[in-house]
């Protein structure tokens, strides 16, 4: 199968690497120019699971594709939430009519992206539970096991969602269909809606947030947005459970005392968030579908404010 | 007139000298011990315009009263927000059924404490643009100029009003009747409540962040929320009118450059804000007249744990 990486970071490369040794005809692309000088000299570096592995992949930096003669079955985009649609433009070239296009990136709403360039029923969405590390340009690290759950956004394509997910699990992926992943993608969303953008702007780990007396009213407020919101789409889930959920991320003995990516992002690094694809994306469904939103408004807001005020790029 | 200055820091202890030099029977009531020991020492210091002064005015501990017996007929209060009930609380037994009550602090809604100790009728609220520094217990610095403007709250009372203006003008504190001081206690507030928590939640300047892009959605969304409660109480204020003047304060020319007394007081110095007398009384003021204030909820949540964060006190 022909299948493009777009973006080929720490997660793209896993993919990537894994499809390739299964024997698809796999291309990266990527913006970092290093990254893709490297892996085109000595090809992608791994350490998958203890072992070193060379990955003889093609990389493209995605500003430099007009030649590049590729008609794409599957594309797997693993960009950054506002990359998305800058590396949708890029590969538009490569896209064929048939051309499937799986979604695993955080957040809310990249649906409307994608569809700007690709049918709405050849659009899948998943979440995945893989994770992977940068070692530095060329050079990846691969550790632990994951999943991959997916599901086809249109009506009645249900079939290419189950031969996507086998093409995956034929690769090690460990991929299956997913009755209801709008469910679980809005789950996900609720945890990095509350805990990423509050975290970031208190400055805070997730215990020490959590454990304050006003954590409960504010991861409250936010949340029956996302579930509002959900709602509209046919999403149905249930408060008390996904608020049980967040308050697992207060748990010192487990992940409490870790500051979540958004802090790590902008706080020590100085990035530009993904918000808008988070609690902004709920702010815009909350447009269109006439729900109000302020705690998302207000949260995204800041978060916005505070990159500029560190001048985050 | 017997007088008590009920809370007498700084800006306590300015108004208490200035009165005690224009022959009036004053004594100065407060929570710190240290200041109270050297003011009954050594007189109350000042270094007023640069003039060396010496006040001799009895200064009691608010939690040893019980033996002071001074039938006040004005108490000027100038506690933190916070400390106000219990001050009230403490002078109880001083007040007579004609005292009156004049309130100069910031942030709205202090009538609500006062009412419990005194008759409506009996309260006055006032706007002081004095200044006043601390040097150390039993010392300030009282520097350039200022005025007062104070009205009743109770109808029929501005008689009460003007002769209080009368007794402070007369002791050079510059004070006048005021017709509608609602409205400049609110738009002061809309100034603290933007300013303050979103300056300390950002930890930021002024200026830093006013020139963000968001500044003026949080800004706007902010003070449309003290304006509905302001319209509930009668007083109509224009939000362009406010919002211009929210908007001087990111002049770097002047003052844009300067954190708010909220962020050093909880940033630079660890300790509790006024948010509660602020943000929050628009939340509790909302709630009483039915309307939705979440921007203000949410900042003054946020405050809230950002305080339980740093273990502010």
């Amino acid at each position: 199968m022909k299948i493009i990486i777009a973006g080929a970071g720490a997660m793209g490369s896993r993919f990537g690497i894994m499809l390739h040794q299964n024997n698809h005809e796999v291309i990266l692309i990527d913006g970092w120019q290093a990254h893709i000088d490297l892996i085109n000299q000595n090809g992608l570096k791994a350490n998958l699971n203890g072992e070193e592995v060379i990955a003889k992949i093609p990389a493209y930096h995605q500003d430099q594709l007009a030649e590049v003669d590729f008609a794409a079955e599957l594309v797997i985009v693993f960009t950054k939430a506002m990359q998305l649609d800058a590396m949708m433009q890029a590969i538009q070239g490569m896209l064929q009519t048939e051309t499937k296009v799986l979604c695993l990136l955080n957040g809310i709403g990249h649906e409307e992206v994608i569809q700007k360039y690709v049918p709405f029923e050849n659009i899948l969405l998943g979440n995945t539970m893989w994770t992977a590390g940068m070692v530095g340009p060329g050079e990846v690290k691969l550790f632990g096991n994951g999943t991959v759950d997916l599901q086809n956004l249109g009506e009645g394509q249900e079939e290419i969602a189950k031969e996507t997910a086998k093409v995956l699990t034929e690769a090690g992926l460990n991929a299956r269909y997913a009755d209801n992943i709008l469910a679980s993608i809005y789950k996900k969303a609720c945890v990095n809606g509350t805990m990423n953008g509050l975290c970031t702007i208190l400055d805070s780990s997730m215990a020490d947030f959590g454990e304050t007396a006003p954590a409960d009213f504010i991861v409250e407020n936010i949340v029956k947005e996302f579930l509002a919101v959900a709602k509209a789409e046919n999403v149905n889930l249930d408060l008390s459970e996904v608020l049980t959920q967040i308050k697992g991320c207060y748990n010192r003995e487990t992940i409490g005392e870790h500051h979540p990516s958004m802090h790590q992002d902008l706080i020590t690094n100085n990035r530009l968030t993904e918000i808008d694809y988070i609690n902004g994306a709920i702010v815009r469904k909350g447009e269109k579908y006439n729900i109000p939103t302020p705690y998302c408004a207000f949260l995204t807001s800041l978060v916005h404010s505070k990159e500029e005020i560190l001048g985050a790029k």
